[in-house]
C-alpha cells in the first residue's frame, strides 16, 4: 500500500483486510515488523490523539518517528501555487514534503479545509499537491475533507461492540462555539455507507452535508447493502437507531461566512447530546464522537460520563488500526 | 509499581531501595530491560530537564516515548470537572488523560498548582483526578504540592557527596521576581525529614511553609531520627549546615493574592543566595538548587560557579533516579 | 571526533574521509552502529531539515535523539555572562548546556547570530561558551557564521553530480524582505575554497563578505588550488560558472542596523533569480540554495521547478553526511 488517503480509493475487501490486520496485530504483537522504519509526521494544524497515537504505533511495531510541526520551531509552510513568498511563510510545500519524504520511509500529513470555498475544498487541491509531491508512502492524517483514519477506528470500534452492519447510524450535527470542517463528518458518513449500515444525517437548516460527499456515499451504501439520508427531524432519526455519532460542523449554505454561520448557529446551542436524545432509539444504542469533545456544549457529562458513550474505545482504535496501515505500507 | 506520585507513599526501605536501583543501573546498565514498552509524558506546564531526562532514560533501557504539550501543537485541556466547555480548552483531561494512557505503559504528567486557594491546592484535585482517569503506571512529574522525581534526584545527590544522614539541611527561600509553587520546596522537605536530616527551612514573613507540609514531614522525621523547623534567622539557619537548598516560591499568607505577594518581595531582593551566607555554615557545605535558577537573583554567580553548587549534579541524577521508577514500573 | 563546529577544523583529506563514510553509509547500510546512544537537539531557532535529518539519521544508524525547543514547551535561555536574570530567560546555558550534554552522548545546537556587532558575531562567542560548557561531542547546528553540515551536504552534492573541483562556484546574494545571518553563505564560501573551486562572491553594495571570512576562504583556496573573489557584476560572475549557489544575507557595511538594511534592500528586489541570470553560465549549470527558499522573492518557480535545481538534494545529503558525522562521534 502506498497511499492511505480515503476509504472509499478500497473496496470492502480490501478494509476488512486491514480491519483484520488490526486485530491480529492486537492479538500477536510484532514488535520488530518496522525495525528501522521511519515515519515522518507533518501537523499543518493541531492535535492530540494523531500525534501520540502514531508514535506509539510505529514504536510498537519496531520503527521510529519525528514530528514536524510548521510555525512551531520550524518555518511556516506556503501552500499555494505561484506564490510570490514576501509573508509569513518561509518554505514552500514544494520543498518542504519532499525533503521531509526524502528522510523517511513513510510520510503522514496533515491539512486542514482552507473554508473559503466549498466546491474548491471538496477538489482537495492541498492534499492532492501533498500527494503529488510525495514520493514515499503516505497517510492522510486529516485533510479538508477526509479523515480515514479516524474513519476506520470507527469501523473497528462497532466491529468489537458487534453493532450489526445493517444498524442504523445517526450522524447529528451538533453545537460548537465556531465552524468546524466536514473532514470527519464526511468520512463517517463515507465509512457507515461502506459497512452497509443504515445512514441517516441529522442536522438543522443550513447545515446539510454537501450532495459530492451524500452521491458518494450513496453509492457506497448501494454496493453494500445499506442507505444514506438526511433529515432535520431528530425523533425520526434516532427510531431504531444503534449508534448516534456526534460531530460538530460549519454551515455548507453559507460556507465560509463566518458571520453568517454564526447568526446560523446562535441559536443551536440546545443541539447538545443529552441522555434525552437516545429515546426511541435501541436501548444499548451507543454515543461516538472523534474527539476532542466540548463537554456540556456539544454533548452532555451525563452521556459522555454514561454508559453509551464509546469515545475512548474509539480512540484506543486510532492506534490499532493505523499500525495496520504502517504494517501494510512497511512491513 | 503501579504509581510514583509522592515520596510519602513509600516507606524509608522503599526509597532506599529505589536508590539501590538507581545506583545498579548506572553501574550496570541494562539496554533491553525496557524494549518495546512506550512512555507518555504530558506537559501541561514547561520543562527542560524533566522533559529530556525522562526521554532519554526510557532511550537509555531500551524503550520509547512521546511528548504531548497541550496548547502547543495539541488542544488545550480542560481541567474543571462539569465545565461547560465553550471557551479556549477544546479537550476535557477526562478524555485526554485514559485516551493517552491507552497507548501507552505508563504516563508521566506535569500538572503545576492552580495557584487560588491553598487549601485546594494542598489538597492537589488536579493531579488527583488524573490519578483516577489513568488506568496504567503513573509518574508524577511536577504537580500542585509535590515533585517526588526531584526529591528522590536530591537524595540521590546527598548519598553520592556522603553527605551524613543526620546533616543539618537548610531549605532557604530565595528571591524570584513572581510567585512559583511549592511543589519543590515541600518535596524538598519530605524528601530530607525521611533521610533523617535536621531539616531548617529558611524565609521571610509572610512565607512560611504550609503547616500540612510542615506537619506532614514532621511525622517522617519523627521515624527517620530527624527534625523539621522553621525560621526567619539566616545566621541561625546556617550554623552548622551541611546544605543549602535554595528555592524561589510564592507567598503562603496570602496565597493567590499577586498584588500582595509582589508588595512581600518588594524589598526581599537581598535573598539572593552569596558566598556570604555560608558563614557560620560546614566548610565544605553544599548549595543545592533544582533549576532553572535566576543568576545574580536567586543565586549569585560566585556560588554557582565555586565549588559548593552541585545543581548540575542533582539535575543529572534526575535521569539516574526516573530510570530506577521506570524499571520498576514497567521491566 | 569531539566536535564537529566549522569545516576549517578540519583538513581536505578528513573531509574526503567523511564524504566517503557518508556513501559508505547509504550504500551499506548500519542499522545497529548506535544502538543505544542518545543524541541532544537544541534549537535555539527555527529549524526544519535540521531537526528531522538528525533524528532520521540517528534513528537509521539504531540510536534515539530528543529535541529540547527553548521557548516552546521549555524556559527561555539566558546567554549572555554575568547577567542579572530578571527578564523572560528563567534557566542560563551554564546550567542548561551541561545538564543536557550529561542526558545524552552526543548535542547538536543551534544558535544563530545576536545580530548586533559584526566583529562579536564573527568571534563566534556563543558557540564558544557552548562548546566550553559541553563535555560531550558536539555538533554545531547553524552558529553566528558557521553552518558546516550545510556546507558538507553541498560539497557531496556537487561530488554527485560531478562538478569538477576546479568549478566556477558563484556564491550570489539574493532578495529576502529582511536581513538574514551570514551563516550559511560564510560556510558555503569556505567549503567551496576548500574544494579547490573558483570562488566568486555575487553581491549589491553594502553586502561584501566580512575580510576575515574572505581572507579565511583564501587561505583554504590557496592551499586547495583554487581562488576566492568578490564582484558586484553579475555578466561577469556568472560567465562560465558551474554553479549559482542562492543565499540571503543582511548589509556587512551597517550590520545590525534593521533601518539602513531595509534602505539598503528596497531596491534590490530584482535580486531573485532567474534563468535568464544562467546566460554566460555553462549549460548544465547547477542551482543551489540551503532552503527555505522563498519563491518569487529569491529564487523563481522557473528555476526551482526546472532541471537546474539541486536543492533537494543538497537537503537529502543533509541526513547522508550527518549520518557519517554521527557515526565518527559515537560507533
Amino acid at each position: 500500500m502506498r497511499r492511505f488517503i480515503d476509504l472509499a480509493d478500497f473496496n470492502r475487501d480490501q478494509i476488512l483486510d486491514l480491519l483484520a490486520l488490526a486485530r491480529a496485530l492486537q492479538d500477536k504483537p510484532e514488535p520488530r515488523a518496522l525495525a528501522g522504519k521511519i515515519l515522518g509526521l507533518v501537523f499543518l494544524n493541531p492535535s492530540l490523539r494523531t500525534l501520540a497515537s502514531f508514535q506509539a504505533g510505529m514504536a510498537r511495531l519496531g520503527g521510529s518517528s519525528f514530528v514536524i510541526t510548521p510555525g512551531q520551531g520550524t518555518w511556516q509552510l506556503e501552500t499555494h501555487l505561484n506564490a510570490i513568498m514576501n509573508g509569513a511563510a518561509a518554505e514552500h510545500i514544494r520543498e518542504g514534503i519532499p525533503v521531509l519524504a526524502s528522510y523517511c520511509d513513510a510520510l503522514g500529513v496533515r491539512a486542514f479545509a482552507d473554508g473559503r470555498s466549498l466546491n474548491e475544498d471538496l477538489r482537495e487541491p492541498l492534499f492532492e499537491m501533498i500527494d503529488g509531491l510525495c514520493d514515499k508512502p503516505l497517510i492522510n492524517m486529516e485533510s479538508a475533507m477526509n479523515h480515514p483514519c479516524q474513519a476506520l477506528a470507527d469501523w473497528r470500534t462497532m466491529d468489537e461492540l458487534k453493532v450489526p452492519a445493517r444498524a442504523k447510524f445517526v450522524l447529528s450535527w451538533v453545537y460548537h462555539p465556531k465552524a468546524l470542517p466536514l473532514a470527519v463528518p464526511a468520512a463517517a458518513v463515507q465509512m457507515a455507507a461502506m459497512r452497509g449500515m443504515e445512514v441517516v444525517v441529522l442536522r438543522p437548516d443550513g447545515f446539510a452535508m454537501p450532495p459530492q460527499i451524500m452521491d458518494k456515499a450513496r453509492l457506497a451504501a448501494a454496493s453494500a447493502g445499506g442507505s444514506v439520508t438526511e433529515t432535520g427531524d431528530r425523533a425520526a432519526a434516532m427510531a431504531g437507531a444503534s449508534v448516534l455519532y456526534a460531530k460538530e460542523w460549519g454551515t455548507t449554505l453559507y460556507y465560509g461566512d463566518t458571520e453568517a454561520d454564526s447568526r446560523l448557529r446562535a441559536d443551536l446551542s440546545q443541539w447538545c447530546v443529552r441522555e434525552s436524545w437516545f429515546t426511541g432509539a435501541l436501548p444499548d444504542a451507543k454515543l461516538m464522537h472523534c474527539l476532542p469533545v466540548r463537554r456540556n456544549v456539544a454533548v452532555a457529562d451525563e452521556v459522555l460520563d454514561g454508559p453509551r458513550a464509546v469515545v475512548k474505545r474509539e480512540a484506543f482504535n486510532r492506534l490499532t488500526v493505523q499500525m495496520a496501515v504502517l504494517h501494510r505500507m512497511l512491513a
